[in-house]
């Protein structure tokens, strides 16, 4: 891409000027079609330091209501300073609907550079890419219009406004020892950028500006932008169709299969609850050390225990390391962006334990049976969801998710019994009985999500709930397992 | 108050653990009551490094449910790194209606730790106590409970504890050079910590518990959250009477006053606008590395032209290092906390200049006019605001606020206009015409909150807008002086 580019010649500066006014006047008139028809718009800015990205996104934003934009800058973070996986800062900042997202400089400063600077392994790049396509077809399938900038400068150019930069005192600072670096390995960033490129061109297509023509690049960009709206505009909100991935799958039995017969003694429980829950204790200390990540996530039938078991899992641990995320529906302005973005943004940093009390898997569930999403939207999110708990676990995250499974009998009886105890009354709804009635959708459901979802890296376990004692210790039997082998292959894998 | 403590008797064990019982069973009680009366919980947990304060945490939400509570773990970052002003994190994390946050330390630790670390001067450190008083007065008075508790133990069993960390591998780690440092200087802070508590002592109380008994600090933090939950259930939620302390305010005209009449010649608005321009690029270098934060606020009539203002100001910025806030009706989880909270999550970090498009303002103008809050509410928030901005100046801010004029005639020639032009018509709407009518009540509440707020550190500058290039002229002068100002002051402190 690079290495074949061809810098257009220098425009003549009269039409260029009239053609930008032009391309603004349109830009201004997109606004509020976009804002009325609601289209999220992400704008990535990449390109050589130097290369004018700043001043490039100043140009666009310049007549636009500051209302309709915003502009991120992200920053890469040595490695070792790093608390949450790869595309988190990314996707923690795309547009909401009706709304531009520039980012000045991206996903693709972000691996290129850490892969350069030798801070991670070329295995750990190549998942990046995979996971940057991933995150930009997600995108691209839940409506977002997305526009994927290069700004080009030449090595000579390069070299002169970088020592320009220098020689001012006022701007000196600015060139930072990255710039300077990136400057003496000109080439092996050409190549690396390119080969970015290439593979990262086939969903949505990357464009080369040249930064040596400021002018014409911002011509160029206001250009590709304001078509890629009129296009949206015109096609409507796009709504993708569901892209399926052979992704490793275990096999998991239907909820009809499962014996719901197993209990523990009165005795038993309470020992093992101590044991495990010392253990559990001690091996926090290892993961928040070591800077392990963990997620534990509850799903259920309404009564299943949810609650008392999450209960057993904190006690034994700091509060300084984990965190419980209660997940109810989505506010107005979680509603406005990618379904995942509620749950990118509630991550728990490296070294952390974040207990999800429901998750994700509202939008193949209630989402699916309440007519809240389209068809095709959670049609993808099997899919989806996959691709974001595979993005965590290359993170180095422990993703463990539990179905806490009772019959509609025992439902019924704990029920009744939360409507005949005052104590217990506000836990027990309308919504509830509503739900209960769908029991047989509901389970149909959770079946299919079961078997599409539980991969090696991130399974399901299905708890057998009726008995609530039995319940609490498989699942910090689960969990204590899981921290174990997590502790033993940090250390074998010298990462300690 | 440390240095008068006399340590309980250590009491009978199964008495103990009757009553903590007793206690969480009344907790989980009042759980319910709190969320239907929207009651927002802080609870403060301070005390020496290794008293507990983490397990003491723990066994106080150890059967709420988890949907009810949060904790969150401050960090002390050396001052250095510091990018917010001091009370940022601090109330970032309030709980929101209803639901209880822990804090694992606390404002006390962060103000303590960098005043003997000599990361901040005994100016900044007093600064910051009276910032304290304030923050917990305005939880207060918004019907916040707040209860501060101190878990304190000994020299000698510090001691203890450090050295039986450090001597297991699995909890090493955990004891920091600054918990050492403490350690050796443990009377430095006894006395510090003392002196801390006695002057935050006169709004809300401090409890100061036992760290050396553990039971009884849980059972006595658990009598004291339950009875001020009780309390707070049987006198409603609490909200304060105005407080007013005399800041000193600047003389400012009436809006009748003010003379609309001034133009300026097309020639000298460009040759003008283009000076001013360059030179704030210019200044925006020195703040971005000198670290300044800076703040305009924007408010004024409909139509007055804020958003072409500021667009004048935000074009030759580096969008790196400035950002426009929008600022909208509140959300349901803005509602759901202290009205100043969605503006201190939306601060810019140090070096960085932030527009917000409409501000805090809104509290004492559309709030109070719509009724959307009490009259109390309002009438308290010129002290608040008052406040508020003065924690901003002192953490080094320029905070610079424009009510942009315009007069009746004016405004509606430009609604008209706006009305007759396709492409402008998004911009006017019914509740336009609805808040014109209320003119003469929003001009009261504007001369109030301009004769109320125009502190000396964060002036109202009253922005003649019938001209709008005048008024743009007008505004970037006002902030091209203002950042001189700063830059020069910034470098005779010696800060640079």
């Amino acid at each position: 891409m690079l290495d074949k580019y061809e810098r257009p010649k220098r425009e003549e500066k009269e039409a260029l000027k009239a053609e930008i006014k032009e391309l603004r006047a349109r830009l201004i008139e997109q606004q509020q079609l976009v804002r009325d028809s609601k289209l999220p718009i992400l704008v990535l800015v990449e390109g050589w330091a130097a290369a004018g990205k700043g001043s490039l996104i100043n140009e666009l934003i310049s007549e636009i209501d500051p209302r309709f934009y915003n502009v991120t800058s992200p920053q890469v973070l040595p490695e070792a300073q790093e608390r949450y996986p790869f595309l988190y800062q990314y996707a923690a900042a795309i547009p909401e609907n009706g709304k531009i997202m520039f980012y000045d400089s991206g996903w693709m400063e972000g691996a290129v550079r850490k892969y350069l600077h030798r801070d991670i392994t070329s295995s750990q790049y190549k998942k990046r890419i995979r996971a940057v396509n991933e995150f930009e077809r997600q995108l691209r399938d839940a409506g977002y219009i997305v526009l994927k900038l290069f700004l080009h400068i030449g090595e000579k150019e390069q070299r002169k406004r970088l020592t320009e930069l220098k020689e001012d005192y006022e701007t000196e600072w600015r060139v930072s020892e990255d710039d300077l670096w990136q400057h003496r390995e000109y080439k092996t960033f050409l190549e690396t950028y390119d080969g970015f490129m290439e593979k990262t061109d086939d969903l949505i297509r990357w464009h080369v500006l040249d930064g040596e023509n400021g002018r014409q690049a911002v011509r160029d960009a206001l250009k590709l932008l304001v078509k890629k709206i009129d296009k949206a505009l015109s096609e409507g909100k796009y709504n993708g169709e569901p892209f399926k991935e052979d992704f490793p799958l275990l096999t998991m039995p239907k909820l009809s299969e499962v014996d719901l017969s197993p209990v523990i003694e009165e005795e038993e429980y309470k020992e093992e609850l101590k044991r495990l829950q010392k253990r559990l204790g001690e091996l926090h200390n290892v993961i928040y050390h070591k800077r392990i990540p963990v997620i534990l996530c509850y799903e259920g039938w309404d009564a299943a225990g949810k609650g008392g078991n999450i209960r057993r899992i904190a006690y034994p641990l700091d509060p300084r390391g984990f965190d419980v995320k209660p997940i109810a529906s989505p506010e107005p302005h979680e509603l406005n962006r990618q379904y995942l973005w509620r749950f990118w943004t509630r991550l728990p940093r490296s070294g952390h334990i974040c207990i999800f009390d429901r998750t994700w898997y509202g939008r193949v569930m209630v989402e699916r049976l309440e007519g809240f999403c389209t068809e095709k939207d959670w049609q993808r999110a099997y899919n989806e969801i996959n691709e974001f708990e595979r993005q965590l676990t290359d993170w180095g995250a422990v993703v463990l998710k539990f179905w806490m499974h009772i019959d509609q009998d025992e439902q019924l009886a704990r029920f009744t019994a939360r409507q005949e105890t005052p104590e217990k009354q506000w836990k027990i709804t309308e919504e509830d009985w509503r739900n209960r009635e769908k029991w047989p959708q509901y389970e149909v459901a959770v079946d299919e999500m079961i078997a599409k979802t539980s991969t090696k890296n991130a399974p399901w376990y299905i708890i057998e709930s009726n008995d609530k004692k039995y319940a609490r210790i498989r699942t910090l039997r689960i969990v204590v397992d899981a921290l174990e082998k997590a502790c033993e292959e940090h250390i074998e894998r010298g990462l300690s």
